[in-house]
């Protein structure tokens, strides 16, 4: 014990430095859930990186856009973490090869970290586990973390909770399938990309999505910004980044980045208690010997599930006062 | 309240009885959240129906699946529900017009029930929102409840819970970019279907499933049937609705029907004490005046959210015992 204690003291100081290694390992670790005390140890040393969600439909080319967006702040000597959670991004392996030759490329650079969470148990806790990694590579000194999410879950939605800035990318082809999803991302959007702006469809898009901004309310001071984009071309990459400056110094001036801050840091609290209630709740609230003959009194419909969770959750809620 | 008591009795008969007014009125105040007194009224009755997850990426034909094989099921005077949980679905009005007239035409049946639920708050609560709502048509005497997810997120998986049986529908032309998804999916499926099978790829694409069928651990007594149908000519149909006769056979006979059932109404039951100890979280556990005090001091990492929320949690597990 002692001597794991020594080593992740060891661990966190490398963590901090940036050291590639250590920061892969650390987020392993947190990705397996196995991470909390580190999580606790590091926490002081973040809320200094800026969150960016990138989110849209499955071929809208958010990964091309990642890959340049990191390119450009890279260029201007920052510290960049990049977390995939979509499992069509070639970041996750899941696309072309000449993606994910491109996206390699990118990863061997230096002052870059890139980590796909595709993979790992998509039955639950994929949100959560995201946040955690987030955390990580704040506090291993990235400036930005920009954070990939395919927009047609819920997933993303939670994620945006994390995000400071969220990017909704589009394209024009992806037409009436994603008509009704826009009503969801078009919420969340702090930026809204039409990227393969190229193609055929793309003015109409964008006209679409100016119209539907006018019907939305406002938020004061900030005019959201529908841009055209090729990624694939680098081009409308400027005008991208210097939105996200412009969105960043928006919430800084506002004082809506602290304000959100500690809105999420609630919000992120109150999931830290719900999952370890749930963790007890399946593990130990119900004597074992019980759980069998609950099973069937609800399967012979003579106990109700509801009426059951009512009673369980008053008596835990009463012995918390 | 006597009087909408007497009201929510009266409906409650109606209901049993299958007069689609009524199951339309209280499917929206379920999914509104405010059936709970309505579901546990409700619970005796249920159990009688057939749950079938349909799920699959956009674009590869679900809801075309999913009216034929209703078609056929009413044909054998069965009576059907079905939840659009897919905001791209027809019936959640987000396809093409010629697609939508055919959901229509459909709805216009005798027992058929349709409800879209793409439109219900994004934020969370989908799924908990669609369980209950297949609970209420469970009730109203459906023999089949089928239920359409699009397969990307969380949320299909979450449904698939409360599905007796799970079809996983996947195009040829779905291609690499949904390659990743499938490996999620395939944990769930109990019918594999390659729809649109008379485009290219598609002898591909089941040969592809078959090797990955292959690797995977078989479940004893259960040969996971992967069909080609081409739903829009109403091909393979028959093949598909007599594949889900045999895995309800299958399901009966070896037990694990009423097995399953049972494990899945104990994590029905956890989730709902969840879903109450969650609102009372946000609501009183942590007074007003000290909730600003705890956001501020988090936001300065003079305290941090893991630790914090242990310590709450603690109180809480603490109390309940």
């Amino acid at each position: 014990m002692e001597r794991f204690r020594a080593v992740c003291m060891n661990d966190i100081k490398s963590l901090l430095k940036g050291d590639k290694r250590v920061i892969a390992r650390i987020v392993s670790a947190v990705e397996d859930g196995k991470g909390e005390d580190l999580l606790e140890s590091i926490f002081p040393h973040t809320g200094r990186s800026f969150h960016i969600g990138i989110t849209g439909p499955p071929g809208a080319g958010k990964s091309t856009l990642v890959t340049s967006i990191a390119k450009r702040l890279l260029g201007c000597d920052k510290k960049v973490g990049i977390i995939a959670v979509d499992p069509s991004s070639p970041f996750s392996g899941g696309a072309l090869l000449g993606d994910r030759i491109r996206m390699t490329d990118l990863a061997l650079k230096d002052n870059i970290f890139i980590r796909s969470m595709a993979s790992r148990g998509s039955m639950g806790g994929l949100a959560q586990a995201t946040k955690d990694v987030a955390l990580v590579l704040d506090a291993a000194g990235m400036d930005y973390v920009l954070i990939e999410t395919i927009g047609v879950g819920q997933v993303e939605l939670d994620i945006a909770q994390v995000c400071d800035t969220t990017i909704v990318v589009l394209v024009p082809e992806s037409g009436d399938s994603i008509q009704a999803m826009k009503a969801g991302l078009l919420e969340i959007a702090d930026i809204m990309v039409v990227n393969k702006g190229d193609r055929e469809g793309s003015e109409r898009l964008v006209s679409e999505l100016k119209f539907a901004f006018e019907m939305r309310e406002k938020e004061a001071g900030w005019d959201l910004p529908i841009l055209k984009t090729t990624a694939i071309k680098d081009e409308g990459i400027e005008e991208l980044v210097l939105a996200l400056e412009s969105h960043e110094k928006h919430l800084t001036k506002t004082g809506k980045l602290e304000q959100e801050r500690k809105k999420k840091l609630l919000l992120r609290m109150h999931e830290l208690i719900e999952r370890r209630i749930r963790v007890h709740l399946q593990k130990k609230v119900i004597p074992e010997n019980e759980i069998k003959q609950l099973m069937e009194s609800m399967y012979k419909r003579q106990l109700n599930p509801y009426r059951v969770a009512k009673k369980i959750a008053r008596r835990i809620i009463r012995g918390s006062r």
